[in-house]
């Protein structure tokens, strides 16, 4: 409808003067501005000619006319609400006017005919109407655009939510305690999907094994490579006895060597740790995790400092193993390297030294340092985050 | 902005009238109706107060004014262009309303001021200006909108094609032949990542084994069960002697034992076939798997029949196993059930039928059943598509 207009000038003007001297210089002055003019004498035959080719604007002329303009300006309003009417109107058309404000006419002129006014006030009322029409379409497509954008997101997020629904349910359960043991970790994904894993489990003999890992990337394709080392954990834990490992640094080895046979575009960091209760110590390795896990107790806190190639890289890497005998009562804090990028110092030495201080000011567990992190009110985090936990109640 | 006037009632109007008993009128008029009016004799009081409280209509009283009424309404419009102004003017000011209406003077009423036109002229102004006004928030918020959810989108997209080009970086290539026998697929994904799963390799032996599987459910979720069928057939080519497979049926039962360790949520279908081609047999067996494979030939056409149940949800399920001697020439074609969904025929049966002429009549390359299922044009699929054939040249 918008186009009609355009096709055929600049709009159809209806025009009822019963004067044919000032019906003719309407008509004359509208037809040179480029409307297409129809007029009608009677008010039937305007409510007609607006039913059957509704116009842009309607002229009337309510000076002499020989039927009631108020009637016929109120069965146009019925008809077509919208239907800008100017009015012409002699001095002695007061009341008239005031009436015909009431009935909705948009615009009046006092006559005698002044041209340029006459063409101003129709002008401006074709224009307006379809400003307001083409605001109005273009309302309408951006709504639909929105509508549309918000379902095609819906679906997405509902499949990843899906998606990082069965990542979690992969996870072990939190807190988890075996022993005098309480693990504890806390994911917190960029997107949706996290690419950061943690798992913990007893062996058969009771040492227990646990380890945190961050897949390079982050979202889908990270994730994708966490299943895989979830696969990987339960196969270690099914297939112990049977893989011949001689300590953590084989294992390892044994992580990075399955991963290379995936023949991924990823690559992961591990630390990977075990712990014997009977002899209070703590084996572990790792595989270019990093920040350093934190080891934390009433005398000291400090990072485990220890090297080791990123898994799924390099063939036939090989790891290093170290050995430390935990106090009666202490705590394990493992983080992956996205906790930096929200933390507020400016190099990574200092945001390394603010954790550790964080850790050893008796920040220990889950819901401290999500607190003192502040990692409920981080929006947009640009990696993943995950916390770990490995509390020892001595 | 758009809240002031609602604050202070209806909103400014200024009035610039040289005559007492006019400028009373307007402004009893206005007031009356809750505008809050200012006055300014001159025009440069009239500039000073638009600059300093612009208001929401202008109403110029240019009969007998002491200063230039037009170089007044073009200062006017250079200072505030959409500020509505409305002329009031006497019977000798034909010349001035025409060089007013160019100055962009909105409203014209002659003299002597009819209460309610005037107002209802003011009136018109603004609410138009504050129609326009919210028309063009209401546009700028729904803009906004749109590119916030498109920002979202596109991040989440992103991120699911990095997931989807993983998942395609883990299928065989295609085509992909060895001996006599060419392996092709295509996966056609519901929504970015799949849930479908191919591949095909050669045994150390040289004989090849090849699988198609669906995951239940489809898109993120179903995409990582892939992930992991995909490192378990790495598993079996690489630990094929170890796993002491007595055929097809014991390796579905070990996929199966793999998936229940993994303790997903979701389960698989699975359709396992080994060519051997010095005997020109070839042994298969069906966890669940929908469509049957179609084994076409010069001589015959048909689904090749197995039960099975699907992976991942039973202990201990064992598999049925078939052998049939292969034609010299032939083509297996395999699907997901996802073909099904985009089907015009009304039952499975009749589905099943069509896909069986299809082949029949020789469609058993990709390219021709993408063409002939109109895969191309398909847009939203409900479920993931898969097409997978196997020709042997003889």
């Amino acid at each position: 409808m918008g186009a009609r207009g355009q096709d055929d000038g600049r709009g159809d003007v209806l025009v009822c003067d019963p004067t044919t001297e000032t019906r003719r210089l309407i008509e004359a002055t509208l037809a040179s501005a480029g409307y297409r003019v129809s007029e009608a004498e009677g008010a039937d035959a305007c409510l007609q000619l607006i039913s059957d080719v509704p116009p842009e604007a309607f002229v009337l002329n309510v000076s002499g006319t020989q039927f009631d303009p108020l009637g016929l300006a109120l069965r146009v309003r019925d008809l077509a609400p919208d239907l800008p009417v100017v009015v012409l109107y002699g001095p002695d058309d007061d009341v008239l006017v005031r009436s015909l404000l009431q009935a909705g006419a948009s615009d009046f002129m006092s006559l005698p005919v002044a041209e340029p006014l006459l063409l101003h006030l129709v002008e401006r009322n074709v224009m307006l109407r379809s400003h307001l029409r083409a605001m109005g379409e273009k309302e309408a497509d951006l709504e639909k655009r929105n509508r549309t954008l918000d379902d095609n997101l819906r679906v997405l997020e509902r499949d990843q939510q899906a998606g990082f629904r069965m990542q979690q349910s992969l996870m072990p359960q939190t807190p988890y305690t075996v022993g005098g043991v309480t693990f504890s970790h806390y994911l917190r994904p960029s997107l949706i999907l996290s690419g950061d894993f943690i798992d913990y489990f007893e062996l058969k003999d009771g040492r227990l094994l646990f380890f945190i890992a961050d897949v390079s990337g982050h979202g889908a394709s990270s994730a994708f490579v966490t299943v895989l080392l979830k696969s990987l954990s339960r196969r270690l834990l099914r297939e112990f006895d049977s893989l011949g490992f001689t300590g953590t640094a084989s294992m390892l080895s044994w992580f990075n060597q399955e991963l290379l046979a995936c023949e991924l575009e990823q690559h992961s960091t591990m630390f990977l740790a075990m712990f014997d209760e009977s002899a209070s110590t703590l084996q572990y390795s790792n595989a270019a995790h990093f920040p350093a896990t934190i080891l934390s107790s009433a005398e000291a806190t400090d990072y485990l400092e220890i090297g080791g190639l990123p898994l799924g890289l390099y063939k036939g890497a090989s790891y290093e193993e170290k050995v430390v005998t935990l106090p009666e009562v202490c705590s394990l804090v493992l983080f992956s390297d996205g906790v930096f990028e929200i933390m507020s110092e400016q190099t990574l030495r200092a945001k390394e030294e603010a954790l550790l201080e964080t850790v050893r000011c008796g920040c220990r567990d889950i819901d401290g340092l999500i607190a003192q992190l502040g990692l409920a009110e981080v929006v947009d985090a640009p990696d993943d985050i995950a916390l770990f936990t490995v509390a020892k109640a001595g």
